[in-house]
């Protein structure tokens, strides 16, 4: 066999798919998994749009099937700026906009168009496994700032402020509602991060996913604090709930928008057309739109508050009650030293004895090695409840061992 | 505004786009384009299949828009492999197919896990724009072997094995049946090729989308001449017709493909799960996917012929009937002596006078410049005949200016 290119094995598999071995052992043993690992809502979009689409599979025309403009349809890049306005009152033109093949491409062609390689950029430790993992392949230095469960996980932006390395530190990635935490940035920490972005040239990489899914406290869009410097990740998969079908986008300034695109256009060609179609369907109906968002944040809440319940039932375990997104994060570090094991033996172990999944925090950063991921909007009210008590019964037999 | 990457200049735009400002213009105007330069096939998927996916889509689960596996469904492995091994007598197994988000995303994950920047490598020119784009963005050396209308655009062995460059030279690109030329090789042509790569250690990266559109001679499957040294790659996108949905896979020693899906995870985490279930729909009904192979053979066989008869009222032009794919290229050499201008300022001008749309040549290679690119599978027979004796009308008024 020919040779590779060596750079491909600087990526590592992604944290799903690190128990693909004992996933498959107990499928093949006919055990049901509770997904708490899972990194997708589980509430598909609303009936209305899904019935829409069907009739349009109907149609004996090649139009739902054509490549689309690599940028996306224009009536996708109207209906986007239409809602970014209507929901956060931020003013952009389609040309702002690209859309893109899902988050990951979002963030393949937002990485690429802006970095090269040996620059530097500022990351929270923990953080979405996707960027540490982007910028290892592409050879940008990661520069970490920790935060801590003492402080809610909350960013210093005095400590952004000294990590800066002037001439070579070029961006700050921020993921708000943030995964794995859950964590929802304020406007005064939001508008300090944007200061110092401006007076040091930076871009703010600004993933926000869970725009809409904010229990407490509101959204800040950092465009509208720095929208010279602001590069905003968006993505479907959250709301209205096609993960598996690839849909994001990104916006900005005119400029870097234009670059984007074009990897956008290298890596896919166009982000898939049928996934545009139901977007642009959904977000033209403000009122389905807001409806649903309404719906999926109520469920998503109450499965929150029924998981913070349940967990309130295990001793020795720390966590903050999330404010924003899909996860909670488990801080298990005194199980730990107890039972002398890491996060990942006991998420190994938790999964083949109490078929229980869960993602350990190493994927995400050194201060959170000791804890677990948990997804609290994917599974059912009643699997979640037996879920957590499974934890709970393994943590007491880890003891007694 | 923070600096960019300048890699990025490094892409130019495709050529569908290069038209875009003419086009728009067009649009407002009310004027209809007929689309000699779509890269896709205009035939919708079979409705048994668009007719299942719509009762999917009526299903209150998540399952259809769940995220998948990066490599695609096991389901859509095995089918994957039923259907190389039913049409071609190619025996993989599922560990040797990636699934990959289109066959934009094939190419640039299959590029990125095989070369690294100042390697070497042998296409043909003409050859697909894509692959010249690519290339130039990753920093990898181009080494053209021309072939000639004169041969009927087919590919000397022994010019290749002379442009090797030991050690420096890694794969040979070749797209078959060919865009744009609609060349399809032969077996003993593929054979040579084969033992060149394997005496040199070369990756063959064989690019064949369109293996189900042979209209004369047979499909050479390159994989089970070099199965060591061959990396084939494929998409939904000509044939069930799911261009703008972004499927295609990749097949070939495992060692690879396993890098090959690392990259494919880095630019999209998964190929459409939507775009995946219909794939899988199609291929294991294996009367349906064979009748419907034949049905668009022959609607496109029947559209080439009616095309080749239309061109044959037009003087001053060449062109081989092409046994394979979707494109003629129509060699306009004598034409643009005459008128002295180049076939882009002629393909600028064909769109804005008449309203037909092709592609130039030089998005190809050097030795096309004075060609132009026709899809023949795209528009109706009707519209066929009206586009060609419109390119005939304006050939006609340009020698008469």
């Amino acid at each position: 066999m020919p040779n590779l290119n060596p750079q491909v094995d600087l990526l590592i598999e992604s944290p799903t798919r690190a128990f693909d071995k004992i996933f498959e052992k107990l499928r093949s043993e006919g055990r049901d998994v509770i997904r708490f690992s899972a990194g997708e809502p589980g509430i598909p979009p609303p009936r209305e749009v899904r019935e829409w689409l069907a009739k349009f599979l109907l149609e004996d025309s090649a139009r739902l099937y054509s490549y689309t403009p690599s940028s996306g349809l224009r009536e996708l890049k109207e209906a986007i700026a239409e809602d970014l306005r209507d929901l956060g009152g931020v003013e952009v033109s389609i040309d702002q906009i690209t859309a893109t093949t899902g988050g990951q491409s979002a963030m393949f062609s937002v990485l690429s168009a802006t970095l090269s390689e040996r620059d530097e950029v500022i990351l929270i430790d923990p953080t979405f496994f996707g960027y540490t993992n982007l910028l290892s392949y592409m050879r940008i230095k990661k520069i970490f700032v920790p935060v801590s469960i003492e402080s809610n996980y909350m960013p210093d932006p005095n400590q952004i402020n000294e990590r800066i390395n002037r001439g070579k530190t070029k961006a700050i990635i921020l993921v708000n509602p943030d995964n794995p935490t859950g964590r929802v940035i304020n406007w005064n920490i939001a508008r300090d991060i944007a200061e110092i972005a401006i007076d040091n040239d930076l871009w703010i990489i600004y993933d926000e996913p869970y725009r809409t899914l904010v229990y407490e406290g509101e959204h800040v869009y950092m465009y509208k604090l720095a929208p010279e410097n602001t590069i905003a990740l968006n993505t479907f998969s959250k709301d209205p709930g096609i993960p598996g079908w690839r849909l994001g986008y990104v916006y900005g300034p005119r400029e870097v928008v234009k670059k984007i695109n074009m990897i956008v256009e290298a890596i896919t060609y166009n982000p898939p057309s049928v996934a545009q179609y139901l977007a642009i369907q959904y977000l033209r109906d403000r009122e389905l739109r807001k409806r649903h968002i309404e719906y999926v944040k109520r469920v998503s809440a109450e499965k929150r508050d029924l998981m913070i319940r349940e967990l309130g039932n295990i001793r020795d375990i720390r966590f903050v009650k999330p404010s924003g997104g899909m996860f909670l994060l488990v801080d298990l570090g005194k199980v730990l030293d107890e039972t002398n094991i890491s996060a990942k033996v006991f998420s190994e172990k938790l999964l083949e004895e109490k078929a229980v999944a869960v993602i350990p925090g190493e994927f995400f950063g050194e201060t959170v090695k000791r804890s677990i991921r948990l997804n609290f909007t994917f599974e059912s009210p009643e699997r979640i409840v037996v879920g957590i008590n499974r934890i709970r019964e393994f943590i007491e037999e880890l003891k007694g061992r």
